[in-house]
């Protein structure tokens, strides 16, 4: 990971120490290569675990770390929309959806494996998301409320939903609006996700609590699109680990295609500035945060 | 549906009772048809609604009548368990997996659509059977009991998993015991879940009360896909409402290539037999358990 000038010392250790967590929740939340089936067990853990930022399992432990929630809620949690992210790039990356053949530097799952083991792998990811959320030890009604902010957030009203608006958006000419709206579902409703999970592992959130996570989340959501839509107009696919350009040669709608590149450098700035806004109250507990609102802007791949 | 010869009036009368309940429920517990993306959600409706036997919401109600289980945690569970199935079959059909372009008398999801938006409607719809089992107003160990059941019934060690080792069987030669395992898995899995569910919605169980309807469900899965296989070879596609024989053109192994026509219509009768056995000690509360079974063994499409 780089692109984190300046960052404070402590973030640099946080985040490689949260992603080896989320690398040993993965492992222990996902059923072992071994077991029958193992062909499907093993290309399950090649879709979900060793690649990746991890950035939705670091929006769940930094606000995790508002609340001082328990280690173990936080491991399925983070785990579980690790593994709905992982889901929906295997199925986004078939050939019916956005065909593409590099994912995280690697073959994507139906390259190294097949279509339909590509289908089950991402199908079966979803339900082992859920129902490790529901497990566990935790107070039931935190357990019961993670599953539903995870259904939402992942369902049709949510990434679902954005990804079908993506779909019928091709070669069309979308307003900012549109395209906002699109990626709110379509990557934002996660994101918030991860916060909210995070969140709620340590307690049952005030409406204050919960607005001022949801107004961070939005505009760090949006500021992930913008900068991924800079870097897939300026970057080359050995640095990004999946294929450059692909925007332009899908004829999509991008914030670099609607505002140009440097309006579009300076909207990412202002959204970085408005997530910390929402998150002031939280002083300094919410230090992670706002690392991670850094880390999001100033990211190269 | 036809070939309930020997069963109750009150079976006549209350399966298609049960039937527009699940159509009411799933009409409740789907999104609209206008909510955004509209699209999305009327594709979803497609596949879900007005459609099937809908033989997994049955017995979510028929084992719920065991324990007197309330009425709206019966229509969530069986909307959930039919999302599920909807969601299994609208990805199976798919041309990576079996390829197909009927089911239930129309044309499949993809070719109705296209596969983009299969892809996506099975994807929401599995999500939207978890939101919905964690919601409402039940007992949250009962909620969460549920979301445990589901999600293991039809992930890699469930359903999935079974499609999984269907995959894989495609031109090998299976025994019975190999075949029998691969069906436990593909169809078994959830049909037991629709039936501990249903169960469970009314109190927690027993260890003898869930042993007792693991070996109902088991017997009558497994006498299912007997006699669907039975129906593959002698029905015609009209009948069936999907392209039949389509076992023999793919060179699957089933239960009338391993055992021949007549052992395998034996093999179902044995089934619904051990079934009724299995249930015996629920008395006359089981009744509508015991017509299913013995709708399931008789079946003609």
């Amino acid at each position: 990971m780089t692109g984190l000038g300046g960052a404070h010392a402590a973030f640099r250790e946080w985040m490689p120490a949260m992603q080896a967590l989320t690398e040993e929740a993965l492992d222990r939340f996902l059923p072992p290569s071994s077991a029958v089936p193992a062909a499907l067990h093993t290309a399950m853990r090649y879709a979900a675990m060793d690649g990746g930022k991890r950035v939705r399992p670091l929006l769940v432990f930094a606000a995790g770390a508002l609340f001082d929630a328990d280690r173990d809620s936080l491991m399925r949690a983070a785990a579980a929309v690790e593994m709905i992210h992982a889901y929906s790039l295997v199925h986004d990356d078939l050939p019916c959806m956005d065909n593409d053949s590099v994912r995280r530097g690697k073959p994507t799952l139906h390259v190294k494996y097949d279509e339909a083991t590509a289908m089950l792998v991402g199908d079966a990811l979803q339900a082992q998301a859920f129902g490790i959320l529901a497990e566990g030890e935790s107070d039931p009604l935190c357990r019961l409320e993670l599953v539903q902010l995870l259904a939402r957030a992942s369902g049709s009203t949510g990434m679902c939903g954005g990804q079908a608006i993506d779909l019928a958006s091709v070669g069309l000419t979308l307003s900012l609006t549109e395209l906002e709206q699109m990626h709110r579902l379509k990557t934002g409703a996660l994101l918030t996700a991860s916060v909210l999970l995070g969140a709620r592992c340590g307690k049952a959130l005030s409406g204050a609590e919960r607005a001022g996570l949801q107004a961070y989340a939005a505009a760090i959501g949006l500021a992930f699109q913008v900068v991924d839509d800079v870097l897939d107009a300026t970057a080359d696919s050995a640095t990004l680990g999946k294929t450059a350009g692909k925007d332009a040669v899908a004829n999509k709608p991008t914030y670099v295609t609607i505002l140009g590149l440097e309006e579009s450098r300076r909207l990412a700035q202002q959204l970085r500035s408005d997530a910390e806004k929402a998150i002031a109250p939280f002083g300094d507990k919410a230090q992670r945060l706002r690392d991670i609102a850094e880390l999001i802007v100033q990211r190269k791949a």
